[in-house]
């Protein structure tokens, strides 16, 4: 079975790359020359199109597209039939933050692995262990927790406790990881690097998905170092929005992109 | 300002109820007669027109619409847009648990609060009060703040440190309530009743939503005399499922309903 974990060595390793490719469509923000009604998918496959010698990843943000009605989700599974298109061996992570009681939560796991056939989803561990389950069990998918996000409120509950509420989900997926294999951790590159380090320090095994490099403000060097390898790094608006015209979006997503990767490579060991 | 929390106490006091049904549809278990593809809306249209004297509120339940791909979202808006024609003083909370960085969290909010109407909906508070700040400013709207939930996992992270973190959230609650006047906390109803009351002490104004009484076990008489009457006692399976035929249903759904009204009234002053 080729598991969401294979897919993700195999596709890094190849690009010699760590990069998650943020997909969060603002038609506002979009360069001149895209329709603002008609034009996002348009877009996106150009970012796509040009991103995917470095992207192992492509993560589209729920919220975008419900934010544009019913309409919005009928373009979310264009998008990822488009990234399959125009890259194949790309992971699709549907960052969509969900968590609900296990009844519940089985019909967002049929939404986005089996409807929405994405690779892995963004899950929220507040409710507890039995929450994330429905997800766990679809052992070919990724099921990627929070633990440390990238925003400053973050301190107030994820690091309240002691040990810190972040310590014990990192503990809990090290053992979902050996349990299930498919088993991820959200940790934000904003954060004290001894933060970072400790995640590792408890979660050996688990890849991290790493927000906050760039825009937000996170630095690379620390983040590998304190993390490894075996982590993605995202970035959306530093490659969505580096251009302001329609015709220089490709060339200017393809130029950050690389660049990220560059410096992804001083750092790393592929 | 007609605010989500005057439109509750409105509503509650003039039905002499604290009743919130659960719109969770599965085509699977609906009475047979109803067509699994397109009659959806109908039977829950059904629900609604059965209910609409004893419920104070709908909720509708974002996975079950999300797991039938995009249409699930038109249907979604077009289901509140008939609890809006046939029980115009009807609450309506998504029940969504989203929880994303503020950024995305504001595209969140205008789905939710500007695209589908909704007057509340229900967020988690995992990564912090930054978080739910973008929902919080539209004081006219709810915010429902899961707190400590009904599911058996519960106990692993929400009742976890010293204080436990269902504790945290309460506190923080009662606060964000006093400066935005419009928070609520989920406190389900299967919990030891000495928790419900430990909330409750803990956040004294701050109404709550509370799952878990019937088909997950939870003792409404216990709820009432540990929470108060500032609360929504939701009810989602023992109301939509309890017919086998579609000609059954609505009797069914305003005895089921009006039962639970008549045991709120014992134990309730309106």
């Amino acid at each position: 079975m080729s598991t969401f974990n294979n897919k993700f060595y195999r596709r890094s390793r190849a690009l010699e790359s760590l990069l998650c490719v943020g997909l969060d469509p603002v038609p506002e923000k979009m360069p001149a020359g895209y329709n603002k009604d008609t034009g996002v998918l348009e877009f996106l496959s150009d970012i796509i199109e040009a991103t995917r010698e470095s992207a192992v990843a492509y993560k589209p943000n729920l919220a975008f597209f419900e934010a544009m009605g019913p309409g919005g989700l009928k373009m979310f599974g264009d998008l990822v039939e488009r990234i399959r298109s125009l890259a194949p061996e790309a992971l699709i992570i549907a960052d969509a933050k969900r968590g609900d009681i296990a009844d519940t939560a089985e019909y967002y796991a049929r939404a986005f692995f089996e409807i929405y056939k994405c690779d892995a989803v963004t899950l929220s561990p507040y409710m507890g262990p039995d929450t994330l389950e429905p997800f766990l069990k679809y052992k070919d998918k990724g099921v990627i927790v929070l633990c440390l996000t990238s925003n400053p409120g973050a301190q107030r509950f994820e690091m309240s406790g002691n040990p810190p509420l972040f310590e014990e989900v990192a503990r809990d997926a090290q053992e979902w990881n050996r349990k299930y294999g498919n088993v991820w951790l959200v940790v934000g590159a904003t954060k004290d690097p001894a933060l970072v380090r400790r995640v590792r320090q408890l979660a050996p095994d688990v890849p991290f998905l790493v927000p906050g490099v760039g825009a937000q403000g996170g630095d690379m060097k620390s983040v590998i170092e304190c993390a490894g390898s075996n982590i993605l790094i995202n970035a959306s608006r530093s490659i969505l929005y580096g251009a302001v015209e329609r015709d220089q979006t490709a060339v200017s997503a393809k130029k950050n992109a690389e660049d990220l990767v560059a410096e992804m490579r001083k750092y790393t060991k592929f």
